[in-house]
């Protein structure tokens, strides 16, 4: 069984450490965000500022700039294009509001709840023809190519997860394939824009590319894991939202694989005919406890963390910033329990 | 006082000369729609074949076809970026459909009443991404500029539209930059298109962009002075959603400019206040006639229109493709009363 590591207040975590490794030029990809934020019609702005200003990890530019650099690539460019890459997340946090129905969002009150699903949808549009301009700008086609392609399998992916929602036969195969669109691929491309910006070989392209796939990967399996997680409950964060929700996540996937008829009755009510108490989330953390399906998703997030580190090192010699990178895909995977 | 001319089913109208004339290449472009529908996912392409299938009058990329063979430019790239432009097109009307809470499109019942807000808020997003991968392929990074401007442009119109909904302050300015952004920004740039794939000059480019731009705007007046037209209702048409919903329109602002105190009052509670019953829309009509707003309206898009011909006939020598180009700038503005 994984044991999970708990992280203490006072650590520096790999994530700390690129935060401050590229202060000065987050500060440039932050500045390129504001600009990029102005509209003439102040609710965009307003908005976008809103959802932005709640702050979010930044994980996704910053892979942009570390690939980058990593590379010696134009730093310049990085900026630009890691902007886009995080318009591109924000227009899908701003459309998955809307769509789950949410009302809590980097713990605040999210877009939708204070904007309305409307305007959640039409500023998420907004900010996503705004990322367009700014791979426009930059004017290589391989770059367009590779985000054009991600935001078109990011969307898949969404549709495919509204499909198999609440739907108990989900494999783990769909799994895969939900998680590879909704959140590995914008991970896989924010990275390999990296090695194109240097002008690199396509070896080296397809090797970033490949470490932000399975980083992608094993944070979203550690994302949906934690969803679940009785430590986190009780630290006081939320959990069992992806319940509520009907999502098929992995802990659920492997217990409905294994559960007993009386089980699967369980599974049937809840997830299939949606028909929830109070004390469901408890019965299903019970049962996902049984089969140690917490363990397992991690080890299987282990494994991708594992072929994410291989890649990168198969990709650049040895150098403290590729040892971040290394250090950044177990934190990814151990964070928040 | 302009006279509305009434269309008969014996009539063959510029539009349908256009479609005869580009049948071949819409037979092409529409080859183009449905490969580019494709995916894994088989609600995508079941949500946007049911959007598709349903029709619609194709005028954007019929714009894109006839502003490129005017100029003798390259039709196979014309295909790719019509399908782009009604790809684009398409993703707005889906996301139109969530934001005003839509029952009907194109005479059936709208994709969101059949398949649910969330999967039209991510198939539209899908069908977003797939116009961007058409642009790139394409490959032309002036097409990719302009289409992606037009992509948020056409954004913040909208956002502009939710905006003033139900405020009566509402100006013109503020309409006429709604109805550039929503409606008029992509009919430009369908145009635009045309004179770049046939590697015009400038002037040409901007004559063309100028026509696309003001035929939108006349369009899109005589879209919103038609939801009030008391012809239409006789021919069992839908009128009033305009008016249920609060969209500020032509009609209504300029009957709000002229309002006595007790006409601002209805305004104020139906528009304002949103406490709308049953004869309210009646009344509407009636204040309407009283100042005359439809003709003032359709004068106005006629204004738009000459424009429209203007720009035209500086852009392209006389021709018989330019004359239907010509006409269509009428028939887009008396159509359907």
């Amino acid at each position: 069984m994984t044991v999970l590591k708990t992280k203490t207040s006072e650590t520096t975590t790999p994530l700390d450490t690129l935060q401050s490794q590229m202060a000065i030029e987050m500060k440039a990809v932050n500045k390129m965000i504001l600009d990029h934020m102005h509209s003439d019609v102040p609710l965009i702005p307003h908005l976008a500022s809103y959802l932005i200003a709640a702050g979010g990890k930044r994980i996704r530019p910053l892979l942009t700039l570390a690939a980058t650099q990593l590379f010696d690539g134009d730093m310049t460019r990085a900026h630009r294009l890691s902007a886009c890459v995080e318009f591109i997340h924000t227009a899908t946090l701003l459309h998955d509001d809307v769509v789950d129905d949410s009302d809590e969002r980097r713990g605040k009150k999210s877009a939708n709840v204070i904007f309305g699903n409307e305007a959640s949808v039409l500023v998420g549009d907004f900010l996503f023809s705004r990322a367009f301009q700014l791979m426009v700008a930059d004017g290589n086609l391989d770059i367009l190519r590779i985000l054009s392609n991600a935001s078109a399998v990011i969307a898949e992916g969404e549709v495919l997860q509204l499909s198999v929602q609440n739907n108990l036969e989900t494999t783990m195969e769909q799994y895969y394939a939900v998680i590879e669109g909704k959140t590995a691929a914008l991970f896989a491309a924010a990275c390999e824009v990296g090695p194109v910006i240097a002008d690199k070989d396509e070896s080296t392209i397809q090797a970033l590319r490949d470490y932000g796939m399975n980083l992608g990967i094993a944070f979203q399996i550690a994302d949906d894991v934690l969803d679940y997680s009785a430590e986190r409950a009780t630290m006081g964060k939320a959990v069992g939202d992806d319940f509520r929700e009907g999502k098929m996540t992995v802990p659920i996937i492997l217990a409905i694989e294994q559960a007993t008829d009386e089980e699967k009755k369980f599974w049937t009510r809840t997830l299939g005919d949606k028909n929830q108490t109070e004390d469901d989330l408890a019965t299903a953390q019970e049962l996902i406890n049984k089969y140690d399906t917490i363990s397992k998703g991690l080890e299987i997030a282990h494994s991708y963390g594992e072929k994410a580190i291989k890649d990168l090192k198969q990709a650049a010699p040895d150098s403290p910033l590729r040892q971040i990178m290394i250090d950044l895909v177990e934190f990814t995977i151990n964070r928040d329990h």
